[in-house]
């Protein structure tokens, strides 16, 4: 997908929301766990109930690889019916990798062709020739981390390296990068102030934003430092969506909560004439 | 395994060599390509020819991802020979992974406790949150990227931070996480001149070298800078043994290039009077 249809669904559908489908065993209905393949049941009908109010579904890889051959079954099966019957979402395999150049060149193919995501997750300890790899598919985009959600961000990430900070200096740097235009960064919304800084560097990227809801971060705030006049965001909830009800309403819970996010992102977007 | 059972280990075998599972169908011999698992019959050939020059085997993930399904059989079948046929090797899985704690919890159990290797290399970037549930397992460990093996390493791990470069801050935080005794360190061949400096902040710690062969290190000079009075060190070979043929002789040939470096090491650990 190009960033320019990411654009327009956004627009489209009034909405910026991407939701995580980190399915855990523990948490879904019990009712699915007699299924075949409760991970494909529970995000079909997380899918089926979303859909027009999300424009991104985004799996984390560890809930998949946490049950081996049958994880990799569920996902397969999950991005396939995205991509069959909702191709104008945008997918996200959130698989954090990075590695040496022909390592990530791997990785690369296996979510980004194989799987046929239409971007992954990406780590930038290893530097350029750990990225650039993700970015050689065209209409295909790599989303490296910058400044995360987590409390561990402020080990290294916010420590002052020659000039700025390290998450800067991360972003500053990417931008040199073959096809760093197929770029996009991971920032967590528990830090919304740091989106105006963030903002100078690349006004124009888009940024994924995890920790609203169940990480504490708050959207609009996120919106106010972080919004550009396309948006420009996909605000991630994983847990108060998909885990709203662990009952046999868990999809109806999880439309009423996506539709409240949803909700609040057409009014902010009304307000800034988007 | 434990640190000790390691070192036993190096010392009964006189080697310190891993050897790196990286199975590319483009590289292996033709005639393994009709059988039914052509990854996993590949392997069990290299680790019949070499499991008692080498104390650790490193599959790195990537190379089994790419192939979906398929490839986690080859994995699961591949660490499964290797802990019933010789649970005196030290397993390495070579993930980089690194997440939020809830994610990196399903991954460490993952790779630690369902695959059942003693080892997964995690990446640092998100700082102690993403790295503590690695280290929750007993006699397991979690091996953190420092200071890599190529190019890109040079574009934020060697950045000066606030007193030192980046690798020394990473490594020196990492000492003050909760059950930091179970970490180990990647440090890459190509730049021995930084053992010594490395093992200024950790000198009794195992660290992962990788970057000894194809990759241009020299392992008389990582071992000059960066060997303890336990040895201290895995010394990774991937293309230089697994590929040292393309044609029905590959496991012979691999045996070769492992012997070349075992003796290498015997010689190495017999002038250190280890």
């Amino acid at each position: 997908m190009t960033t320019t249809q990411l654009i327009e669904q956004i627009q489209h559908k009034k909405s910026f929301l991407c939701i995580g489908l980190d399915v855990d065993l523990n948490k879904i209905p019990r009712h699915l766990l007699t299924t075949e393949d409760p991970i494909f049941e529970f995000n079909k009908a997380i899918i089926d109930a979303t859909h027009d109010l999300c424009v991104s579904y985004k799996p984390n890889m560890a809930f998949y690889e946490a049950h081996g051959l049958k994880g990799w079954q569920s996902l397969r099966k999950t991005i396939d019916y995205i991509n069959e019957r909702h191709p104008e979402i945008f997918t996200i395999a959130d698989a954090k990798r990075g590695d040496i150049g022909n390592t990530s060149a791997m990785y690369a193919k296996a979510f980004l062709e194989d799987l046929n995501f239409d971007s992954v997750t990406v780590a930038p300890y290893m530097g350029k020739d750990s990225v650039e790899p993700f970015l050689t598919f065209e209409n295909k985009h790599a989303i490296m981390l910058a400044l995360t959600s987590n409390e561990g961000a402020f080990d290294f990430q916010t420590q002052q390296t020659e000039g700025e900070e390290l998450y800067k200096k991360v972003i500053r740097t990417s931008k040199t990068w073959q096809n760093s235009h197929r770029l996009m960064y991971v920032v967590g919304a528990t830090k919304a102030e740091y989106f105006a800084e963030i903002r100078k560097i690349i006004p124009k990227s888009f940024l994924l934003v995890p920790g609203v809801g169940a990480q504490g971060g708050s959207l609009s705030e996120v919106c106010q430092y972080g919004m550009n006049d396309e948006v420009g965001l996909l605000v991630n909830s994983s847990r108060g969506i998909i885990y709203a009800s662990g009952e046999s309403d868990f999809a109806e819970k999880a439309r009423e909560e996506a539709l409240k996010l949803q909700q609040e992102m057409r009014d902010i977007m009304h307000l800034a004439s988007i």
